[in-house]
């Protein structure tokens, strides 16, 4: 599905505005939405139904919805039939996210920088973060952003719109455990660096010239203790001010563009 | 009127939700606002009218904030009540902002670092960018952020969230013309800087140890031409992917941050 149709039916919300079809990008039908939603519940951008959910396998598909993040709208018959390409949509259809999303060991496999560069996203609720985080790393040529999976803002039209397209040149990588791949990072001879406002190194003082992954924990809770105990790098953006922190987005920025004038001074 | 009590207002809309009066941040009376707008209009953060506004000093109240771009909500009469702490309020009532703007004298006359670092925005419309970039702003200890009178997106409940509290620390500064305020700049012996995707220079490459004053463009426009013909350092933030640009609140934080850096080493 193009970006703009996407656009069309974030903003469209319940309206009948008249929809192009693209059946191709949506799963209609009660059942073969709950298995989608059983195997592949990341590539699922979001899920329209019929404003009666009283049927039990439609309460399904709302109820596991909700415990994966994944929006769901109400919508009446007409445009469930215009997404659907059929009127046969038993009062469900899903689309599917048009990103294709990379695994870790194809990141790994096919590095972009001698030296590569990882931005990993650990749970940021707010898809305009996401978005501007994928922008600026797309920027410095990040070789990847890594996603948790089912932690934090699914990547939707909002993340598209704040990543000003870069989301379409910037590999995105879901992986299952956080844990599991900075070890995996570690084992490729990656550098872990995060950023702590107690650490005691500031961010200009570590080489950003080797392979490193930072990690950026969530707006508000931070990153996780079994993550942090991960990090080689913990580094200090000075705040000369009162306030404790940057906005997530703007910190990844700052750290980035250290690296970048590292890399190439 | 408390931080919360703005938020309550801005999320509330039009519901009958229980508000405590805080009456010395609320005008009301028709007369009363309109000579507002006329005499204080940046102080004015939101106006709520009644349902029926067809009395011509409430139409002109609406041409009057719409051409001022300061929001406008309707509210039930016992909200207005609520607001005004009193039922003569002639069906409108406007919410003035807590933050007392600076002038640029006041700034100039009582300057917090030895070489003084200011921010300046032309007319940005996203009010979490705005709030971003003031929270990074008080973060590199920056002496003020100067707004231009009428332009951009209003100091409103949006930008103090945004800016996680920095508001509350940070000198805000209004000016009425851009041009004006750079040449008064100028006279006192800044330099003024702007970030340009086609400048020859890097952002590291500029001195940013002396006395400077940075020029945000609006989201998309940029900066316009006469601003740009005032500036002293144009500077490039290295790009290497597809993207363009940054989100401007990235970018701001780029920058400052390489003051920062070049100010501490």
């Amino acid at each position: 599905m193009h970006l703009w149709r996407r656009f069309l039916l974030e903003f469209n919300g319940n309206s009948d505005a008249p929809l192009q079809e693209h059946p191709e990008q949506v799963v209609y039908g009660r059942n073969a939405v709950i298995e989608l939603l059983q195997t592949k519940p990341e590539t699922v951008e979001k899920i329209y139904l019929q404003f009666n959910t009283s049927h039990p396998k439609l309460k399904e598909i709302v109820i596991t919805a909700r415990r994966l993040k994944i929006p769901c709208g109400k919508a009446r018959m007409e445009k469930l039939t215009q997404l659907a390409g059929t009127a046969k949509n038993q009062g469900v259809c899903a689309l599917i996210s048009s990103i294709s999303f990379y695994d870790l060991e194809e990141i790994l496999a096919a590095p972009r920088n001698t030296a590569p560069l990882l931005v990993i996203l650990q749970g940021l609720e707010d898809p305009h973060n996401v978005g501007a985080i994928v922008r600026t790393a797309e920027a410095v040529a990040a070789d990847a952003v890594i996603l948790i999976e089912g932690k934090g803002a699914p990547v939707n039209a909002t993340v598209h719109k704040a990543s000003a397209g870069a989301l379409s040149h910037m590999r995105i990588c879901k992986v299952r455990s956080l844990v599991k791949c900075l070890d995996r990072l570690h084992e490729r001879g990656f550098r872990i660096a995060a950023a702590d406002m107690d650490a005691e190194k500031n961010h200009t003082d570590v080489d950003w010239r080797r392979p490193m992954a930072l990690v950026m924990g969530a707006e508000g809770s931070g990153l996780g203790s079994e993550a942090m105990k991960r990090c080689d790098d913990i580094v200090r953006i000075p705040m000369a001010g009162c306030v404790e922190s940057l906005n997530v987005s703007v910190a990844t920025g700052v750290l980035l563009y250290e690296a970048m004038r590292q890399r190439l001074s």
